[in-house]
Parts: structure tokens; sequence; C-alpha cells
């Protein structure tokens, strides 16, 4: 498997284009076939959920996305489901395709009326500007990014298929069982069920895995799309694993790219009982508020990590717990092992090395709860003022 | 029942003292008799809860408190039990009462060994300082303190008993069946088996339900104490309504004083199908950073707010969901009627109502499920810069 450029349009058989103007920009993709999806798990389900959910479970495949940013589409009524249903129905009008192989989404400010007459106003130029070059797939992902500071695209190439895919996100997160926006497309020959399989794994390990500050947005929704133009079979197996890596990226560059953050965490969770424990006790740590202050301040302030691990309901003995700390640079600095602490006796050498760790860009925390085999990873970001700033005027 | 001066010394046959210097600080009450209490339920459990949930086991009745601020002596393996120990004996020792009869509580940074010699020489200071006056209560409450911007305690009486609290708590805080430091005494002539009953009802009430950033601590521990010095039998339904009072309002003390919050939140969910589901929405209202970072900026987001009751895990509907935001002044501004949107058609009149609301010090949010008549209060407090700042340099 190797990392290709061109995001989604890598993929045979994909064209994207994408317009952003001031808080409002819409996007199309085009090219598709058998498609799988995993949405929000929010009871406040927002319409473009609804109505892609639908589509999806009727034709098992999509040949178009429609997306915009600037509002949710969410918590609007009969009339937003309305608004989700027109702006399907009229891009399928124009491509000459049934309404249930459109996929819409929404992302932007619950309660707000979806800009209809905005979007429709858009499409034919969105048409005309369609392509398959790499400035497709960008303008797509730019044109849904709401408070993201970077566009998210990730390409890869394995056994002649390709697997490409956008995504957007950086506030209101901690999907469950499923995610914020993200588009992957794939030019294998494969089943909507094997589809749906194969994201349902990936996505559990990736998109399930990240936390921002804890909010499940009404929106979030991963679609995965096969276009089926290359001539290889792949197998099932590798394929999974190229899918685990795009989703795993994509996941990843949501992380770092949390609202207003400077800094990343990826918390490994081993030794555990089960599964389920591992990542409530991952997950635990990358929520707490007060772990991420601490990495934002660059405080070596353990104590939280341990505390985080010990109300996370995961079953742990404080006695067995082993935690150490990194930035994939330098060795990492262990704190504690099977209980003990170890920074009591720590020499000038080993402060440094950690004070070094607490101010990097990414930072690695490893905790061993020193009781079975299973084990966890998450991701998360740190809280700084800056967080606070962009959310305390969101609609104002 | 009335609210009376004193704190905890209003209550006949309780003395207190305190000490605080820089961040570390001790405080001191005698009296007491059959005693109630219930503790943190994080699995990294501290010493001092470790140590105080044995005896009370042992005895049934607590005759004095020590309690300090500045190490939690929490994560402190054998040698931090063993302090604890030490702390509660040379206590004992001075007042000719049995280790079993003393309660030992710690708050501050986790993982750092009890000054066991600091506090042991500030013992005698603490009893030759003991008084029964307004005074020795406010010392004692002030010498808990960490990032408590202010003292918290309340005193009432009712039928001639006197029930009396002092507590401490800003942040790490969502106490879960249980609670931060908070220690209460009462003159009524109760079992420690009724006490206990009185205590679980008025904490699930009260301490159960503030959040001020999620994280639940290794150290909260609530004591419900009766030294029976009143003459009075009382009617237990009494007693319990007035307990229930102290604990609410020691939990809106502490929601008040959420660290850096400007403002306090009070989410009333009703017409839920039972109570789990009433306590998970208003919880999640209460807990979401996004509500609270709209709070500070007195942003009216109302989507927010049905977004963390779409994820809380409460059975919702929302086509059936009312809400209305009020601070207690002007009457209640509705957003939401049975899940239409009521903001659209608002006028100008309303508008500058709902700023006005969003701008005050205490808001207060009802929400309405519409599927049945179980309800629950919560508290909360906004996400501020200044949470950030203080947490980011915690320990160095």
């Amino acid at each position: 498997m190797r990392i290709i450029e061109g995001g989604i349009c890598a993929v045979c058989g994909v064209n994207a284009s994408g317009i952003k103007d001031g808080r409002n920009g819409v996007a199309l993709i085009t090219g598709g076939g058998p498609a799988a999806g995993v949405f929000t798990t929010n009871k406040v389900t927002a319409a473009p959920v609804i109505v892609t959910r639908e589509h999806l479970k009727q034709s098992n495949e999509i040949l178009a996305i429609i997306a915009n940013s600037g509002s949710a589409n969410a918590f609007t009524g009969p009339a937003g489901l309305a608004d989700a249903k027109s702006v399907s129905k009229s891009l399928a009008q124009r491509l000459q395709i049934n309404d249930t192989q459109v996929a819409v989404a929404s992302t932007g400010v619950i309660g707000t009326p979806l800009n209809v007459d905005w979007i429709d106003s858009r499409i034919e130029t969105l048409l005309l500007t369609l392509t398959d070059s790499a400035e497709g797939s960008l303008a797509a992902a730019q044109a849904i990014m709401t408070t993201d500071s970077v566009p998210k695209h990730i390409a890869v190439e394995v056994s002649d298929v390709r697997i490409g895919g956008i995504a957007k996100g950086a506030g209101m997160i901690e999907p469950k069982l499923c995610t914020m926006l993200a588009f992957i497309y794939t030019d294998a020959q494969l089943s909507a069920d094997v589809l749906q399989k194969c994201l349902k794994q990936a996505a559990d390990i990736s998109f399930n895995m990240v936390v921002v500050d804890g909010d499940t947005s009404t929106n979030d929704s991963v679609l995965l799309i096969a276009t089926g133009e290359s001539p290889t079979t792949i197998e099932i197996s590798k394929f999974q694993d190229a899918l685990n890596f795009v989703c795993i990226t994509l996941a990843k560059m949501i992380a770092r790219d949390g609202e207003g953050a400077s800094k990343m965490m990826e918390v490994t969770v081993t030794g555990a009982r089960n599964r389920g424990d591992a990542v409530k006790a991952a997950k635990a740590v990358v929520r707490s508020p007060l772990v991420k202050t601490a990495l934002f301040g660059a405080d070596p302030n353990w104590g939280r990590i341990v505390a985080a691990v010990g109300y996370s309901e995961a079953f742990v003995d404080p006695s067995l717990l082993s935690l150490s700390l990194s930035n994939g640079k330098s060795p990492p600095i262990v704190l504690l092992q099977k209980g003990i602490i170890r920074t009591a006796n720590a020499d000038d050498f080993e402060k440094d090395a950690l004070a070094a760790i607490m101010k990097s860009a990414e930072i690695s925390i490893q905790i061993d709860l020193g009781l079975g085999v299973a084990s966890a990873t998450a991701w998360g970001c740190d809280l700084t003022e800056d967080y606070v700033r962009i959310n305390a005027q969101y609609t104002t």
C-alpha cells in the first residue's frame, strides 16, 4: 500500500467541485456505485441524515453527493426534510439519475433553515467545474469546512485499487458508532454489503475513537462508495487494511484540527481485560478537560490521566497501572510502572526530556492496565483559550 | 425551616478551626456522633477515602474530621495509606478517642505525598483555636479551598433541629453517586442508618447533579454527622427536606464557583419517561462544552442544547421537545414548543429579552420532553478562557 495524491479524485470514475462563499459552501461529487454509510446516533437527527439513510436503504448505491456548509438543516422539522429532498431531487434531475442515488449532507448551525435557493443557484456552476483532477477533491473538501482550519483528504493505492477520502470536522466531535462528514471512494469492485461491513469495522477504530469536545453532532455521516472501475479483484483483508489506514488518517486530521487546538494526543491503552474496557479508558483520557488543559499548558500533571482512567468505568487496579509519555522523537519517559511512581526518583535529564515531550505538537500517552491483552487507541487535542473564543461567538 | 448563620458551628456540639498557608491548608472539626458518608466511585481511590470509609464501617460514628488541601494523597500507594492513617492516629491520641472515630479528607494535586510533618506541626494550633462560633466554620471552609474562589457554607433550623454544612469544590467535578468534599453536621438525634439513607437521597438530587468539567475526582467525600444534642425529636420527612435544601444549596455554590466560571446554569428537564432519562438529559446539557461556551459568549445558540439532549441516551422525540430560557427576573422566553421553533417568528421585544437573559449571571434552561411525568434538575457553569488558564498551569 502506498499513499498517492488526488484525494477522492484519485479514484477512477470520481469527479468533484466546490464553492465556498463566506459561511456558506457547497460541494458536488459525481461518480459512484454500491455504497455504505454510518450515521449519527444523536436522536435529534438532521434532515439530510434521514434522507441519505433512506436513499441508501432503497438503492444500495450512490452516484452523486451534494453537501453544504452554513446550515446543519437539523431540528428544522418537516420543512427541513422537504428542503433536503428538494436539493436531492433537483440534482438528480440535472444528472438524469434517481433521487435515491443522491446523498445529501449538511454542516453548520442547528435550527437554521437550509438556503435552498442559494444551493440551487450554484448547482450549474458546480456541474461546469467538475473535474477528476486533485483540484476537484480539494475544492469539495474546502466547500464543506466550517471551523476547520485545513481541508482533510487522503488517498492510497493497494493491488491496483485506490481508496480516497475527504472529511470535515473540528468541533461538536464525539462520534458514537458513526462520525462527522467523511466521503470515501474506492474503485474496487465490491458490493454494498461488503462495503458496509468494512466501513463499520474501520469507523469503530478511527472516527469513533476521536474526541474533540465530547459533543455528538446531529449530522455525522460517513459514506463509502465504490465506482468499481478498477480491473483488479482485491482481497478483502487487504482492502480492509487500506480502508482502516484511510479512516485513521482522516480521524487523526480531525483531532489535529480540533477547534482551537495547538496539540494532538494519541492515547493507547494496552493490557485491558477486553476491548470495551480499553476503549472506555482511552476515550476518558482524550475527553477529560483537565488532561486537555494540562496538555495545553505543557503541565506534566499525570495525576489527571490516572484519575480519568479511574472514573472511565473500565476495570482498573491502580497497583497494576503503568504510564509513559513520548513524542515519537526520543525514548518514552516512564512515569508509573505497575503502580509505582517513577517521577519521584527522576534525574534532571528525565525532567528535561519530560518537559520537551509536553511541549511537542504530538504527544503519545501509553497506558498499560496490566490485566489482559486487549488494547485501543484514541485521538484528541488540547483545550485552549482559542477553543472557548471560537465557540462563545458561533452564531452571533 | 429557616436559614441561620454559623455554618457547621450553628449545630450544637460542633467546634471548628482552620489554617491556610499558601497552597497548603488544614481544617479541624470536633464534636459528632452517628455518621454517614458517600464517596467517590473513581477506581483510583485516594488514601483518605479508603481510610475514612473503613473507619465509618467499623465505628458508625465520627467525633473529629481533619481535612487538608495541597495534596490529594491519591495514587500515593501504601505510603500514602500509611500517611493518612498516621494523621488520623495522631489526632485520635490528642483527643483521646479511637482512630476509627476520626475522618480524614484531602484535596489537591494527585500523586504528591501528603506533608504529614506540616500537618502534625499545625494540630496543636488547630486544637487551641477551636471555636463554636461562626468564625470556626469559616476558617475550616477556607482551609480546604484550592481553586475555589469563595468558602461555601450554609445552615438551617427546622423544628428546633439544626443542619449545617461546609463544602469545597470548583474543578474536577462530576461526582458519581457521591461528591467533592462536604461536611454536614446536625444536632438531630438520628442513627447512622437513618443518616445514611437520608444522605444518599439528598446527594442524588444535589451533589450528583453538579458538573463543572465532567472529571470525577479521586477524593470526593460527603459526610453527615449527628451530634444528637437537640432535645427535639424531628420527623424524618422534615429532616430530609431540610437536608435536601442544605445539600442543594452547597451544590449550587460549587456550580457557581466552577473554575473560571462567570455564570451558573440550572437545567430542569420535565416530561421524561422516567427519572433516569431526565437525569441523563439534564446532565448532558450542563456537561456540554458547546453549551457552556455559548453561555459564556451570551450566544443564544439553542441548537447546542437540543443536540446535547439528543445524544444524552435519554429517550427523546424531537417533535415533542419544548425549550425555554429565563433568568428568574422576567417571564421565560419560549424557543421551542412541541418541536416547533418559535424564534423564527420572534419580535424585536423577545429578541432583546433573550439577549438580556443570556447576559444574566444565572440562567435557567427548561426542557420538556413531552413524554411522561419524571423530572430532574442539574447545575453547571459556563466554560471560559479563565478555566483554561487556571487548569493549564496547575502543578507548575
